[in-house]
């Protein structure tokens, strides 16, 4: 490994190289720009009062973003029974996932729950069964955390080569909010638990029934039964009006709309932890219970659906996030891995969240072979997708975390490769 | 000042009272619920495939959530040259603020701009005048941070009494969110400052043109050329494509729709600072440039908008925030000031942005008379509304960061309230 830690800076002089003058003003963009709009002409929006008299109860995003959205693979899944959309990674920044963007999984479709009749239930190895309104447990004490929630199949299609053209289809099974709910701690305490307690089946409202085992030792480490992401309700396809915050583990067993959780001394081996979510090696045999999803990154920008727009100053943007805690550091590389360059971590670095990273070249046309690559608190670093077949590989679907690699063209165009 | 440490702890048998046992399951809310829908029997959105072939671009919140909207004051401001609408805090949790349901504020309405037409100019006292696209601003280096912003004249209406019933109306407008931006200091570097550049003009591109005045030691601290907030792109009532940040600064200078920066010697002295947005004092004279957001707090529920449903176990939940640097502590009273105990600070603590705050009690059905009292890591302590007139009078709109009380009824119902 090569590592440097002082990686080369863009000259001063160079960084705003795409800003003109006051007397050329506007080169970029100028092809689809209205010069009347343009200094030294007062815009047309300057001259008439704006929209806007009352209230807009509800806001939305601006019509000129409308291509800022979710979006679906149709030959993957898009039926009620089984279907998915993904997160535009490659048009946000930061850590925050806007609720309206937030990716989407279903395997019964999106149910509705009239909270008036949502119910959960908590029973099995308990002194005292109980029931619970949804005003029940808003009146108890809640936390508010921000965590990533990756889908485990997140990356799965790519085990066997680059396939997808663009994050949001590769990586976009994941967002990152701030949820507020119970500590399902709390809960377990109040029904109070058997000696023998040791694993509990948590159960969906929906009608695919979603169920999965989650070890007690979590439940009663930082599980949550949520209700609010981002300070509102969740989102009618998020589990409305709850459902289970497993941190750092994979989405499938952060059960929504969730209605039943049932203490027992063993595994329930459903059909959701043996048939699928487990792992298929090159063997035969199948890994279980890989809950935690390791540390991982991606980067965002430039990526195919955003390719580098002239030559000059260039951000490279990512995300990188680990289900074992905190992530340290995050390395760049501009030539496919040979070379690696420390990144800037921006803004809040939360145990379990997503973190957001920079790393700042000059682009000349050259071609690159961008990846990023992950390391947590642990000391795990995230492998190469070749280190990572090694050991799994190619007929999983599942806890694909290796290093991805996007080609930047000359012509500014970025693709998909996969290398040595 | 009367402050108790150790707080009386509710039981841990009462803090389930809300919840059943399963033989009389779900008491609270059965008025409203069906009983088909209720354990033993299996809910009738179980029994059914639910919504949601292929794609939803972009997510709403559940209809059952149709009351959380903005809302405004129809005798306050209600036309299209001068509008607002407020948060509804009392149903929110957590620190971040959904971007749909930010406070909005225009002077000119809702500004509809081209981003491909949108130009920021910077000029006056500086080596080279720039003007940049929106392109040129998301190629450079960019930062995420969360801050609240606050209206200057949030809680405004309270200056001669209690008046408004409700929260979200004594003190919507607030919003807290995470923003991307282009560090202020970065682009003034760029342009280079002449040796006796001062003060900023900061203009609007909507059509009263917003503008104030902005000291040269602000715009290279913390300010930001902000174009995204909660990850996506800002919404076209909160300045879409680019706004000022201003951390911990009055929400009037944080310019939306920012179209110009000219840098000066001094101030400019404009409508918006001096016939507004300044603090008339009793002696007739007034405070002007009063930007900093003094430490302030309100508690979100129970409110008048949100009453307290029975009796039993009761968190009590509200915001705190300090336009100086960090909350450090909170403190509530149940009795209107006289006794005082610490809350929990619960989330991210973080620099000039909300914190949420709960504390625990049993309530029996007893009057309360619920204030809290933020602390900042300068010392400040908020004052009380009585204190504040002393110094302030009550010819003021701006700037009244008073404790506010809550008087909870023996009905639960809660009303805004006036003590000592």
């Amino acid at each position: 490994m090569n590592h440097s830690d002082d990686p080369p800076r863009p000259s001063r002089r160079r960084l705003l190289a795409g800003a003109a003058g006051l007397a050329a003003a506007g080169v970029v963009g100028r092809a689809r720009a209205n010069d009347a709009n343009l200094p030294p002409n007062v815009a047309s929006w300057s001259k008439t009062l704006g929209d806007g008299v009352g209230v807009r109860p509800y806001g939305k995003p601006s019509p000129f973003e409308k291509d800022v959205v979710r979006r679906d693979v149709q030959w993957l899944t898009a039926s009620r029974e089984s279907s998915v959309s993904f997160t535009p990674l490659h048009d946000l920044d930061g850590i925050i996932t806007p609720n309206g963007l937030c990716f989407e999984r279903h395997h019964g479709g999106i149910t509705e729950i009239d909270p008036h009749d949502y119910r959960l239930m908590l029973h099995g190895l308990v002194d005292k069964p109980l029931i619970f309104t949804l005003e029940d447990l808003k009146r108890l004490p809640r936390v508010n955390r921000i965590y990533f929630l990756e889908c485990a199949a997140n990356s799965g299609m790519e085990w066997r080569g680059a396939q997808l053209n663009g994050c949001q289809y590769t990586h976009g099974m994941i967002h990152c909010v701030m949820y507020t709910g119970v500590p399902l701690k709390l809960l377990l305490e109040q029904a109070g638990l058997k000696t023998n307690a040791k694993w509990l089946h948590v159960e969906g409202g929906d009608s695919s029934g979603m169920n999965r085992s989650l070890p007690l030792h979590k439940a009663l480490d930082d599980c949550m039964i949520a209700y609010r992401q981002n300070g509102e309700m969740l989102r009618p396809e998020q589990g409305y009006p709850v459902r289970l915050v497993v941190p750092g583990w994979e989405g499938n067993i952060w059960i929504k709309w969730l209605r039943r959780i049932k203490v027992g001394d063993e595994p329930w081996y459903t059909r959701e932890e043996t048939s699928k979510y487990t792992d298929l090696l090159e063997n035969g045999k199948a890994r279980k219970f890989t809950f935690e999803m390791d540390a991982k990154s991606v980067i965002t920008s430039p990526s195919p659906q955003v390719p580098v727009k002239g030559k000059g100053f260039l951000v490279i943007s990512g995300l990188a996030w680990s289900g074992r805690g905190k992530v340290t550091r995050v390395d760049v590389s501009l030539d496919g891995g040979r070379n690696w360059r420390t990144a800037k971590i921006d803004g809040p670095v939360l145990d379990k969240s997503c973190v957001r990273f920079y790393a700042e070249t000059e682009w000349n046309g050259q071609e690159l072979l961008l990846q990023s690559r992950a390391m947590d608190d642990t000391g795990y670093v995230q492998p190469t997708k070749d280190d990572l077949r090694k050991i799994r590989g190619v007929n999983s679907i599942y806890h694909n975390n290796g290093i991805q690699t996007w080609a930047v063209k000359p012509n500014g165009e970025v693709e998909n490769v996969e290398v040595g």
